[in-house]
């Protein structure tokens, strides 16, 4: 990336980018992964860059004080209210007078970090007054969620496509930059003793879980009008099931992964589910005080193709449960007993984990020292272990792949709506409440007795 | 085991008995898994018990000074001829007399630790003088090595079959006693990771490794009429062949495994071999200063059926190597490369150790961090770290079975047969040098490069 950028992020002022964008330029720079730069900061209020940046610090561990400085020096701010296009006119010169000034090249990477209501009129607008013509490349970012709905979603996605080409367009699910959702596919399609197994003959089901131990913290306003299932279902669960259940692709390379990711979404069904909302959900700040959001779901999915026919998925995820977790649990069925006595053991199971122990674990059946039985032994492929603690590096991730015009880990227009079209055929049901630090609302039995599951973890 | 047993020795001043079968009847003394017992050794030299059993101390390790004393006390010698039907008169005699002593119920297990040519005329005059008669059960084990070739194996089953049932023989391979051994059929087939993937199909070929560190030893006269073939592959090697390929038996116990093994036994056929002698062995105690006996050799079998149709199965064993193990390493044939650039990745393994360091361990591919590329992670099931450390229980489990009657472990009338027609089939041929504390003949090389074999250990 030695052509250099402008990062113009739109929503400046928000979480995102002090918490994640700014640290990750901050990383892309010490590490040596980025050339020339800037960062054009935009958003409503009137406030200096200084101030985000001195807000960002703290989310960066052991700084290293040249390349923050560099970032100090090559990051500006520019007060743009996003619904008036004289402001876009303005943020306009001002950016031409940055990459002018530091001998940019023109390569403009927008970044809209903001709800998904506002990226029509200011993907609009950002055309409008020609910003994303430019002699160098324009790629465009769109933060998740990516509409609300299906509807929406693809009145967004009609919209853009107007401005943009599809190559320009990088959907964010920053699942996808994590090092081990980057592993599912390469650990799949790269060991013979895998690939022949994963199907229906042999698996009897598996287990998505995405279980947090916080609750909605300073998200309440957000969170209350997507709920569980919006916010992370419809995303980071169904990339996570798309990767596991997905087709062998002609090439391990973006297009032909997302060409299998969203062939594998359009046979996606949900069976049933279950919600539920922590206590006192209804006092966090920003939330209705008669909210029904779900803070927990557990669905049933089916996958309707040749490979998973028969076989269930069951997704689970919540907030303010007993532990922080992501996980892909892969339960093979049992094999015919042959064991004179006792055939008690315990099926196979491929266990990955995304967070927070990055790992892969077999659990297979061993012998017992001087007995004629089994017991079920963990081996595990530890991935910190093997290459050192992994930085959270999933934003870095997914921003140097714009830089790079790699759409690998981004996701397509056809992905998110049938990512969409599954979620949209949820109908309105019961919440049901749960305690804090649980494993959720005590009606999950009932769900689990229906569907003989037995959560792994 | 409560109803007691006579341990009849034949051969009580040899080796086995002092390192192996009085330190193995100790550790099932210590562990209360035999009730009422006594030892008979026999042997031609006018010894004491006293001295047999001073030696054999040396080989147990932790001694318990209580359980020890115990085999003391039930221990005794008697002087027999193995040529003198008088002698055996005695010997039933002095039997019949310490059972009577002691209260044993008659049951008889008679122990031939003697070679393979006194096989015949002892089974026939321990028949004779009536010794095994007895008012409880009569078991006979047959140390290995069974027969010298097809032809003396098979007469020797013949004549012993005319005294006992197969029921009542036992023939040693004390490979078949160590846990790992008996781990392969158990992890086989009660793990549906594994079975689907254990045919030609997936498997590119496989190898069997029994290396030595050390030379003959005190065994030269036996070993220089033997060599590493008859010494080690038609047994040991050929068992573990056996249990590494067999068709999934109807129930994992003895009979049916051993229907399986004999069958699979039955396909095997060596398509190449090369031999090799360590330097300076001709000057070993015993050895024949001329000798061409054989103390390395590689082999390149086939075994012709469905499942393995194809696939090399290689073995290789010599005395005085680089390193002492025990191997199985299923080598898979590599996947379709779907990778963008580079594919040169391994294949997956999956090693099968059965000394020193017991375990099992797999060898994947997985993804290099912040790469599009997989490096191979070995990760290991350790059996000792599972279960503590094991005891070298071998002969303790053979004779347990024995005093069971389950022949599981033990090698049928057919499985010895066909292994021994299976060596008979190689032709006499050159013997190459090698140096100490090597990997073998240099000659190897070119074994490895016709046969495109790259030994994984």
């Amino acid at each position: 990336m030695k052509d250099g950028v402008t990062f113009v992020i739109l929503g400046a002022t928000g979480d995102l980018t002090k918490r994640k964008l700014i640290p990750a330029i901050y990383h892309l720079v010490k590490n040596g992964k980025i050339g020339k730069f800037a960062i054009v900061g935009a958003a409503r209020s009137n406030i200096q860059i200084k101030k985000i940046l001195s807000e960002s610090e703290k989310f960066i561990k052991n700084l290293d004080k040249k390349a923050w400085k560099k970032v100090i020096y090559f990051s500006y701010y520019h007060r743009v209210d996003f619904y008036q296009q004289e402001d876009y006119r303005q943020l306009k010169k001002f950016v031409e007078e940055i990459e002018k000034k530091h001998k940019l090249s023109g390569n403009r990477l927008f970044y809209l970090a903001t709800m998904p209501q506002h990226f029509e009129i200011m993907t609009f607008n950002l055309a409008k007054i020609g910003l994303v013509k430019t002699k160098g490349w324009a790629r465009c970012a769109y933060e998740k969620p990516f509409g609300e709905d299906l509807k929406s979603a693809k009145k967004i996605n009609k919209s853009i496509l107007k401005i943009f080409n599809e190559s320009q367009i990088y959907r964010i699910d920053h699942y996808l930059g994590k090092e081990l959702v980057g592993n599912i596919s390469l650990v799949r399609f790269t060991n013979r003793i895998l690939e022949p197994l994963w199907k229906n003959k042999h698996i009897e089901s598996v287990q998505i879980i995405l279980d947090e131990d916080m609750g909605v913290g300073n998200r309440g306003p957000y969170y209350d009008k997507y709920g569980a299932i919006k916010d992370v279902v419809q995303n980071h669960m169904m990339q996570l099931l798309a990767l596991t259940a997905m087709e062998a692709p002609k090439k391990l390379v973006g297009e032909y992964i997302r060409n299998e990711k969203a062939k594998l979404l359009s046979k996606v069904k949900i069976k049933d589910l279950i919600l539920g909302q922590y206590e006192d959900y209804k006092k966090e700040k920003g939330v209705s005080k008669k909210s029904k959001t779900e803070t927990f779901a557990a669905l049933k999915l089916e996958i309707n193709n040749q490979r998973w026919k028969g076989v269930p998925f069951f997704l689970k995820t919540g907030k303010n449960l007993d532990k922080k977790q992501t996980l892909i649990i892969i339960k093979f069925k049992k094999v015919d007993c042959l064991l004179a006595k006792t055939c008690e053991f315990d099926s196979n199971y491929i266990i990955i984990r995304i967070q927070p122990d990055e790992g892969i674990s077999f659990e297979i059946n061993q012998k017992i020292p001087e007995k004629n039985e089994v017991i079920p032994i963990k081996v595990d492929f530890c991935h910190s272990c093997l290459f050192g603690p992994n930085t959270p590096r999933g934003y870095e991730n997914l921003l140097e792949d714009i830089m790079k015009g790699d759409q690998s880990i981004f996701v397509r227009k056809d992905e998110i709506e049938n990512s969409w079209r599954i979620i949209d055929e949820i109908k309105k049901r019961k919440v049901y409440s749960y305690k804090k630090g649980s494993k959720g609302p005590e009606q999950l039995n009932i769900f689990n007795k229906k569907h003989n599951i037995i959560w792994k973890q």
